[in-house]
């Protein structure tokens, strides 16, 4: 008797937050599966969305490196930051990541107010990022603590935002309702030399119901009150940009994709220095063939730290699933946990999922055995498929039906633009 | 494009101890498949073991009823009790689950000395069968209190055990050790016209490194001294048993299949009644045409509350992994929990388990939540084997390898007796 089986494996997953990251991630799942079928040839891509940990995640895939350095943190201490310098093609590359300079984390929990805090440190990473040669600045949005539109990265990079009276307006997100000049004249003259590139989430735009500043904005500690007051300054920034900034005025800095990325970050590097926004796996993606390596696989797996209805818009599986349905390629997801509206991951092309727990455990207990659980499960979930291949391969009794159509969500894949 | 899918599939799960019985297992399970596989034809087996919710069980399954009552627990005190008669073709047959009359349930934490608890309400309940018209009476051995070798259910029936000094001796294990008579003159004559089958883990047995009161005297409530006294109580009640009892000069007290079963009463009525003891799937699914659905089957689905080391030894999907791999049919585990060593599982040809659980949960929650986690892990189970089933029938790359060949338990397969 011969069952068809998997071969060749795809094992392209996300990092899961708090406890392992994507690297650690890839490889559990690929130990399990190993486990379970020691003779497939196994393929790991750890993915990295722009948020914490995707500098580190790409000098090491590239085999480039990271420059240490510290820069103004998010509430205006100095604090130990990092950037990439990429390696192999990504030569000259430089990526920032703006959770390293003004990530949530970086936030105190009694200092969480987005009017105060600052991405300031974001344009000293980029300058940085200059003065290391760099002629191709990858920023990675994600995880931020900041709601400042991208004033604070501006000022840091040479721009001046002026009030009523001519002086220079202070730092955070409360200041944006007293900008009425930005002069962008100060700007580090070697900006005009190298392409920045916005890795965005391209679901975050700057105003309106599903605005930053609403959306984002109490999970980074605002007040109702504070909400409406930066949802009120965030539109006076876009109409400052819109008016001064470097974009024509075709540019819609209110609803475009990824404006509100990072607390109004990507509307800022868009409009003052002219940076391009793209969704984020365009640019985090554009060091690895993934669609090639989806393309040769039999099956790919992917991995999130909580499969639930955030998942779909706009999460790594969902991003895997969505590419990997263009080829027919079936997709699994192994899940930290599994939350509420999960079963909304079938439509984006995820065919099933399946939770890491083996027992009733706190959360940090499930965090600190994050590896072995992770493993234990890839190799049960793999038996259970090759049970199927079982059944599709050889069983007699198995009653012949067209295989199931699913669902695939390809309505954004049209807007995508070019690969950087 | 076709796929093969499984056409017929078979539930045949435990109950989840303490969170859902059999019944309600088969029915989230089902709901499950049938969300994945809304086309599949499902049969649904509801399995009992002779433990706690035995009688029950097999009242519905076959159309019969329970009969409440009051017995002696296993403390001395009246408790309420029931057995069942069954319906169909099960008419004229008693279930008497022991755990009703003389389960560790029964005994109050700070009552726990298995050396004082007796089966006194078991030798009742078999009483009250009889008054019923029970023409045969299973006893479902399992969640026991107690490790009085039987003896008090023996005199509940009316044997009288006496001491050197010719006395009746007490009640519970301590006072094994003092008998030197067993006189049987005064059991119920009606005994003589019916057939009893005791329902036995068969790995159990009653002296030795693997006695009763070794394995399962500490979480009875046993210290090691009493641990010690009991073994050497039962010793005595062997040699008692073997001298007066009613089987011939060959039985082995010591170490016959389940002679060890609910604190050594398989010993006590095989010696004392006649009972036959057989291994307890034999007696407990005497009602079902469980080979006959395993044969019918594309796939075999079963459940237990905990997948573990424990599991292989004799647990319902050990059993039914052993049946389904006589016929070839791959099969897959739900677990409530997955402990330590739930790969040993793959020995006995369970191929692949999966967790219920979603998020990390304190044990309550996943209790009370049981039926909507184990839903949807079924069905996400199933969604996997589906990508297999996907796998195995289209797919162009899959490399063509010969089947695993999964090692199967079925060492005990020869020793089992006709079932009944």
């Amino acid at each position: 008797m011969t069952m068809l089986v998997p071969h060749r494996i795809l094992i392209a997953p996300s990092g899961f937050k708090e406890s392992l990251d994507t690297v650690e991630v890839a490889s559990a799942i690929a130990e399990g599966i190993r486990c379970a079928l020691p003779a497939a040839h196994i393929d790991t891509v750890p993915l990295v969305d722009g948020g914490e940990g995707s500098a580190a995640a790409l000098a090491q895939a590239t085999g480039g490196r990271i420059v240490d350095t510290f820069v103004t943190g998010p509430v205006g201490s100095l604090v130990p930051s990092h950037f990439a310098l990429l390696g192999g093609a990504g030569e000259g590359t430089a990526v920032v990541e703006m959770a390293a300079a003004a990530g949530l984390t970086l936030v105190p929990r009694d200092l969480r107010d987005p009017g105060a805090t600052t991405t300031f440190g974001v344009g000293e990473l980029i300058l940085a990022a200059l003065d290391a040669g760099a002629r191709r600045i990858l920023v990675g949005c994600g995880d931020s603590g900041t709601c400042d539109g991208g004033l604070g990265a501006l000022q840091a990079l040479g721009a001046r935002a002026l009030d009523a009276r001519g002086a220079e307006v202070g730092r955070g997100g409360n200041a944006l309702a007293d900008v009425r000049t930005l002069d962008l004249s100060g700007l580090d003259p070697r900006l005009g030399d190298v392409d920045v590139f916005v890795a965005c989430n391209p679901y975050n735009v700057l105003l309106g119901d599903k605005g930053v500043a609403r959306v984002f904005g109490p999970q980074k500690g605002a007040s109702p009150e504070q909400v409406d007051r930066l949802a009120r300054g965030l539109e006076n920034w876009a109409r400052i940009l819109e008016r001064t900034g470097v974009r024509d005025e075709t540019y819609d800095y209110a609803h475009g994709i990824g404006t509100g990325a990072s607390g109004g970050l990507g509307a800022g590097l868009a409009g003052g220095i002219g940076a391009t926004l793209l969704p984020r796996f365009e640019v985090m993606l554009s060091h690895v063939d993934l669609d090639g390596l989806i393309a040769s696989a039999d099956l790919v797996i992917t991995a999130e730290g909580a499969v639930d209805f955030q998942t779909p818009k706009g999460k790594i599986p969902a991003e895997v699933a969505r590419r990997a349905k263009l080829h027919g390629k079936p997709v699994f997801a192994l899940a930290g946990s599994i939350g509420g509206g999960a079963r909304d991951v079938h439509t984006v092309g995820i065919d099933a999922f399946s939770s890491i727990l083996s027992v009733p455990m706190p959360l940090e207990e499930a965090i600190s055995a994050g590896s072995e659980l992770l493993a234990a499960a890839a190799e049960q979930a793999m038996r259970l498929i090759m049970v199927g291949c079982s059944i599709g391969s050889q069983h007699p009794h198995a009653a012949r039906l067209p295989a199931p159509t699913l669902p695939v969500h390809t309505a954004s894949a049209s807007r995508l633009p070019e690969r950087v």
